[in-house]
C-alpha cells in the first residue's frame, strides 16, 4: 500500500545565534535511525531564524508614527519591526497587518513572530533568504530541506503551515498536460506540494512540543526549485 | 519517536451516481488492514460528489449572456454551471472565475470541476452539504472523516488540498491560551489542522491515480465540528 510517513525529529535543543543547525539536526537524524533515499526534511522557521540571528530585542525599537498608529493599544515596537520587514502593506486592521514580505510572501505581521522567541521582549524575523538557507542545509544533510512557517489565508479560518524556504526539489508538481484515468486533460493543475508536506510536518511537530523539525518519509519528491516559486507572478494574481 | 503515516487506499473502483460510496470505502479499508483508534479518513470530494449525482451533463446547459461573457473564448456552458454554483463573484478574469460557493467558500469556479468527469462534456459540482456527507460516512465507517478538494490560494502558486466536509473531528486546533516553551501565551495561533490533513492525504492520493481516499494514522485529533467553522467570518475577513 502506498504510505508517507512523518516522523518528529525529537531532542533538538533550544537554538540560539551562531549555532551549528545542520549539526543538531544532524545529531536528532542520527538518533532517529538517519535518512533514506528520498526523504524530505522540514525545519520550522523559527530556528533557522534564531540561528542566523534574527532576533530582534524589542527594548531598541524606536517606534515611528506610523507605528504607534497601526499598533492602536498593542506595542508600537512590535509594529515598527513589521514595518521594517514589509515593501507593502496588502490590509491593515490595528493591530493586525498583513504585509508583502521583501520575499515576495503576503502574510500576517510580515512574518515577525513574538512566540516562542528567546524572551517576551523579543521579536524573530523570517530569514534574509530562506531559499539559501534551505539551500546550506540541504548540502550539509544530504536531502531536500524545506523551511516552514504558519501561514494565515484570506477566507479561511486558521493557519497552515506552507513552505518559505525550498531546496533539494521542485515545490510545484506540474500535472499540466497528464490525461487523467478518463482521458480529460488536466489542464491548469498544479500543486503545491511544498506546501502540503510542510503541513504535514507541522500535524507532528506542533506548536509547543518544542520539536522544530520532521522527517517526510516515501514520498521522493523530484526536480529542484525554491520558495520563490511558490510565489504568485503580480500578472497572474487575481487579488493584488 | 512521534509520527503520522498516510496510507492511500487502493482498489476503489470508479464511482458512478448510487453507488454505496460507504460499502466500497469499507472493503478498501478491510483490505488494508482495517481502521485503528484515531485513525481519520480522507476522501476526495470528486467521489463523494459522484456517488451523490452531482454532475451534469454540459449538452442540457443553455449559456446566459453573463456566462458568454466570462466565457470569452471558453466553453459558456461550464461558465454557466458554476454561476448556479455561487453565491458571490470573488473575482472574474475571463475564462477563471474566483467564486463564494453557498457553503461560504471561495474557490475557483466554485468547484466546479470538469477533470475526472464521466466524460468531457460533464462537469463535477461540490456536494449540497459536504459536512453532512462526511457525518453519514463517518457514521457508517466509524472514523472521523474529511472531504477534500484542491483550492487554489490568492498570493500563492499551485493547490493544496483542504476540508470542505468534516465530521467527528474539530477541523481547527485552538492554542490561544497556551503557553509555549519560553512562556509567552500564544494569543491567536488556530491551526486548520483538517487542512494540513487534507493537503497530507493528497500527496499520496495525487491527481491521475485513481486513488480518491486514504487513511492519516497517528494523529488522533479530538473534539467535533463541521467545514464550515474554516470558513472566515466575513466581520473578520480582511479580504472581502
Amino acid at each position: 500500500m502506498s504510505a508517507i510517513t512523518v516522523l518528529a525529529l525529537e531532542g533538538i535543543p533550544e537554538v540560539r545565534e551562531g549555532d551549528d543547525l545542520a549539526a543538531l539536526l544532524g545529531e536528532a537524524i542520527e538518533r532517529g535511525g538517519g535518512l533514506r533515499p528520498g526523504d524530505v526534511l522540514v525545519v520550522a522557521q523559527k530556528v533557522v531564524s534564531k540561528a542566523e540571528g534574527r532576533v530582534v530585542d524589542l527594548n531598541d525599537v524606536e517606534p515611528s508614527d506610523q507605528a504607534r498608529d497601526l499598533a492602536a493599544d498593542h506595542d508600537p515596537r512590535h509594529l515598527e519591526v513589521i514595518l521594517g520587514e514589509s515593501v507593502r502593506l496588502v490590509r491593515a486592521r490595528a493591530p493586525l497587518v498583513i504585509a508583502e514580505t521583501r520575499h515576495g510572501f503576503v502574510c500576517a505581521s510580515a512574518g515577525v513572530d513574538r512566540s516562542n522567541a528567546a524572551g517576551e521582549d523579543t521579536a524573530v524575523l523570517l530569514p534574509v533568504d530562506p531559499d539559501a538557507s534551505a539551500q546550506r542545509l540541504s548540502a550539509r544533510l544530504g536531502a531536500p530541506v524545506i523551511i516552514s512557517d504558519s501561514f494565515g489565508r484570506p477566507f479561511r479560518h486558521g493557519t497552515t503551515d506552507v513552505a518559505i524556504g525550498v531546496a533539494g526539489m521542485a515545490p510545484l508538481l506540474d500535472l499540466r498536460g497528464v490525461r487523467d484515468s478518463v482521458g480529460y486533460e488536466l489542464k491548469t493543475t498544479t500543486i503545491a506540494i511544498a506546501d502540503e508536506i510542510a503541513g504535514a510536518a507541522e500535524l507532528v511537530m506542533g506548536k509547543t512540543a518544542g520539536i522544530p523539525a520532521a522527517i517526510v518519509r516515501g514520498l521522493a519528491p523530484s526536480g529542484d526549485g525554491a520558495a520563490r516559486d511558490l510565489v504568485m507572478p503580480p500578472e497572474r494574481d487575481l487579488f493584488r
